[in-house]
């Protein structure tokens, strides 16, 4: 048993402000003078209704996310926008654009061939998901329903560094690894959705920003009923009970954004980490990155040594020496270091004191 | 502001025993010497992982789930299980029945009728949703690929005392506002699920008891990947990252339910708290019970003046008094107490003195 916090590299569950934390601890039984927990009120009581609407109007200010949007708090994470996507908008033409530039991208387009023809416009798997394509090398459909990417790949620490250019086919970005970490023009997107396990709240809560005149048109019939955007915009998320300590946590977690200076400051912590942490992996002898260097994510650095008994050796000695939860995703293998908004800027520094050490050490 | 807790009597999200409130404030920013809060934890970590397997293992301890069952973790409550079961089940034979008992089991059957043909097996519209139909009453196909019923109407206040015989047919129950209240014997049931809110845990999760032999058989080619029985019992709720910290909740709420003597220890307190309150209303002279005897609900006690003024001014006096959320569903109107597992006897002790004062101060 310690009582001492760790410095939690997770790609999702991943660390929240300890001012959240610290503030949900205090008002746990009693929120407010309320008389009992934010985990025991009525969906529909007024005081509940309340963090419902501010946290949405939080979100809504700290993005600047214009007249015509709806910002929605949904369940089942970006698997579920996998399907729920398509099921209202591929129904406009009967196909859609995919860029496959990881995982979680050619998940979603593999779900998204069961409701329609799938356009690969790009696919980064010739060089094993470590560059995102240019705008140039996208082989777009001017017929597509949408155009579907995914912004940040936790996986390969790869992302996009532009918003594609798709004319009047309606962008839809899954921005679960790096929403709130930089400004956004919301304008240029259809939907914007993020599982907020990596920047936002705990997990069980998906957060979707749509245009509101895209919902509601192309319903394919055996939708189910919990994956109707437009029924979820009348109801303002609450056409059942949603999840509401989570909704509550993401409002705790927007005032810290704010005091942080919103995304701007997001922006400069994110780029202070990241740049730390490159430099020290470029100027070490044993590490490489295996993302191309104009495609590096700011959210998750994925390196190795090209050793697996030198990155199994790296990982618990990182993990003994506090920094936990490096070890590469299963698929990529290596290591990983995700660093989103909560990660404290000292975090990463301690972590590249480690890394430094362990180079010198090693090899 | 107020540092008292107050009796709330709210259908859903309600209250959680304060043992798990406390012991959650005690460890959020840091579990058991993890470093990290719940909320902050890999769903891959051992740590968690180690949560997930002793919350199920809890769960099928307290309801005896016998061989062959799977406890799944989902969400999306229960109106996604409105979809899911019919995707998962309906391909049988392409009918199902429904008994037709309240607003949920009537939304559940307009959801499945997307799916397949219903067959209204029985329903209790005909008297206001005020009773629960007889075995005998029930018009069953042999056919159907499943009965489906709502074990418990929250609105209605009405309550199945009895479990339906089917013969070959699974049963299928929602049980989300019954769930753990009294032993269930699980064996005669092909699902069981509920919505966590009630009587397990935060909102954002849905238990769902499934016999894994009903699983994977008759998947519609069209549902969603996050609506695959089949999948999520292969990957033991884990396909995608499950609202970890609601399934901690519904740990630390599962230890206090062993504490109080597990399922018998429920009903006993059941039993205690509805006796009364049922007791007091008929001895009233101000208030009717609209559900028929046979039929009351040991959860939700629906309860009237006839004069909407009077039924408001009880509302506001009782909320004055610390009992809050008794205002009826809009629905229904009146009152409505719902008196789950961790509303303390005293409450409902303590609500029978207010409507004993009320009735003899009023009319």
């Amino acid at each position: 048993m310690s009582d001492q916090r760790v410095y939690n590299f997770s790609a999702g569950p991943s660390m929240l402000p300890m001012s959240a934390l610290e503030r949900a601890a205090s008002e746990i039984t009693n929120y407010q003078g309320s008389g009992m927990s934010v985990m025991e009120m009525s969906h529909r009581s007024k005081v509940f209704l309340k963090i419902h609407e501010e946290t949405q109007a939080k979100l809504r200010r700290i993005m600047n996310v214009p007249e015509g949007y709806k910002v929605l708090f949904l369940q089942t994470g970006a698997t579920g926008q996998f399907s729920m996507i398509p099921l209202n908008l591929m129904g406009k033409t009967g196909k859609a654009d995919y860029a496959i530039t990881g995982n979680f991208s050619n998940l979603a387009a593999k779900e998204a061939a069961k409701y329609g023809k799938v356009n690969v416009v790009a696919s980064s798997a010739d060089k094993g998901h470590t560059y995102i394509p240019t705008q140039e090398e996208l082989k777009l459909d001017p017929e597509a329903s949408y155009f579907y990417y995914c912004g940040n790949n936790t996986i390969y620490g790869t992302e996009w560094q532009y918003i594609p250019e798709t004319g009047d086919v309606p962008l839809v970005c899954d921005m679960s690894s790096n929403i709130l970490s930089r400004p956004v023009d919301i304008s240029k997107f259809g939907i914007i959705y993020a599982g907020a396990q990596k920047n936002m709240a705990p997990a069980g809560l998906t957060v979707v920003i749509i245009k509101e005149e895209l919902a509601g048109k192309y319903l394919m019939p055996y939708a189910p009923i919990m994956m109707d955007y437009q029924l979820m915009i009348e109801k303002d998320s609450m056409y059942n009970t949603p999840p509401c300590w989570d909704i509550y946590m993401l409002g705790l977690n927007l005032d810290w954004v704010e005091e942080q200076g919103g995304v701007a400051g997001m922006e400069k912590l994110r780029n202070l980490r990241s740049g730390m942490l490159y430099d020290t992996l470029d100027n070490s002898r044993l590490f490489t990155c295996a993302a191309e260097k104009g495609s590096r994510s700011g959210m998750n650095v994925a390196f190795r040594t090209g050793n697996e008994e030198l990155d199994a050796k790296f990982v618990a000695e990182a993990t003994a020496a506090g920094f936990v939860n490096l070890k590469g995703h299963k698929v990529a293998g290596g290591m990983r270091a995700s660093i989103y908004n909560a990660m404290p800027v000292e975090g990463v520094e301690k972590l590249c004191d480690f890394i430094k050490a362990f180079d010198k050490n090693n090899g």
